[in-house]
């Protein structure tokens, strides 16, 4: 019987899901699993937790800005320093779901076009010229009723679970927040 | 010339400094340097930063309990959930201080002692005869104004310097948030 997919809750605009992602998908692959691909709006989600904003406080701000570009380097990605930061990401998160109804490998290689539209190429994530030429779709698709609601859906989930940042994992369940528990899912998966 | 000595700004109460302070304390002296370690109290200095604590939320307070349990397993560190936490280590950072003013080496021992008697054998913190045992001084030195005021002085330098978590790491005026940044503290290091 196939082992159930890997869950990888995340936000477009999130760096340390830009730095996960690519690993995830070949730890997943080396044990046997998908991944099912969750993007959500983390700040919705952390609102309707009563919790901040990860960029809110200047402390944690300031050493995020620091601590992103450094993990960069450390994990040897391309990374420019968004312009737009934070955003909202809803607009690729609703091409995704509008993709992903349709097309399960589009959706997929659309994520990775994203982070690097986003991350290396400095695109506008509000821009809905730019994010629909990305996903090949139209304009008007990225208002489309149902992934609209396939995002609201992912969000609501998610808080329910105890999604409190991104990336977000669930292996059989089980929780693991942030890229730097990529290790620990390895070992994990290795138990099972 | 001596480098100067790497910063390691903790809690004794949390488990992530527990679990980064050896391997800390081995990779610093791989590479030549020593280690000051600076005891502050998270939860004063949280709240001069306007950030809740940690374990505040729900969400968040459940996912940690879950992951400072792992973690353990994954470092392969002996842990048992404390029954006091989370919890005010006021008592150890002062006896901590109070040994350091006098005897370094006997100070750093200290900090290993306070861990395992917290994580291993779950004894409270806030005992001041057991932590007066555990730092073979008198219970009444615990109460000592110099290193109260030492104590009050790390928390007031972590604050400024934008600590807003434990372990809180700098090389070199450099922050590193977290037992998670061991491996970039390391690739670090080894670019100097």
């Amino acid at each position: 019987m196939a082992r159930p997919p890997i869950e990888f809750f995340f936000d477009f605009a999130s760096p340390y899901a830009y730095f996960a992602a690519d690993r995830l998908a070949q730890i997943a692959a080396r044990h046997g699993r998908a991944v099912r691909w969750r993007p959500i709006l983390l700040w919705t989600v952390l609102k309707t937790l009563g919790l901040p904003p990860p960029m809110e406080t200047q402390a944690k701000g300031d050493y995020l800005h620091l601590d992103m570009a450094r993990s960069a380097r450390f994990h040897a990605r391309p990374f420019r320093f968004p312009t737009h930061f934070p955003t909202s990401a809803h607009l690729p998160a609703r091409a995704f779901y509008w993709l992903e109804a349709r097309d399960q490998a589009r959706a997929e290689a659309f994520i990775r076009q994203v982070f690097t539209a986003f991350f290396v190429d400095d695109i506008d994530l509000r821009d809905t010229g730019a994010v629909a030429r990305l996903a090949g779709i139209e304009e008007a698709q990225l208002k489309d009723e149902a992934a609209a609601r396939a995002l609201r859906e992912a969000g609501q989930e998610a808080g329910e679970r105890g999604v409190h940042g991104s990336p977000f994992i669930f292996v059989d369940g089980e929780p693991f927040f942030g890229a730097d528990r990529l290790p620990q899912i390895e070992w994990r998966l290795a138990q099972i």
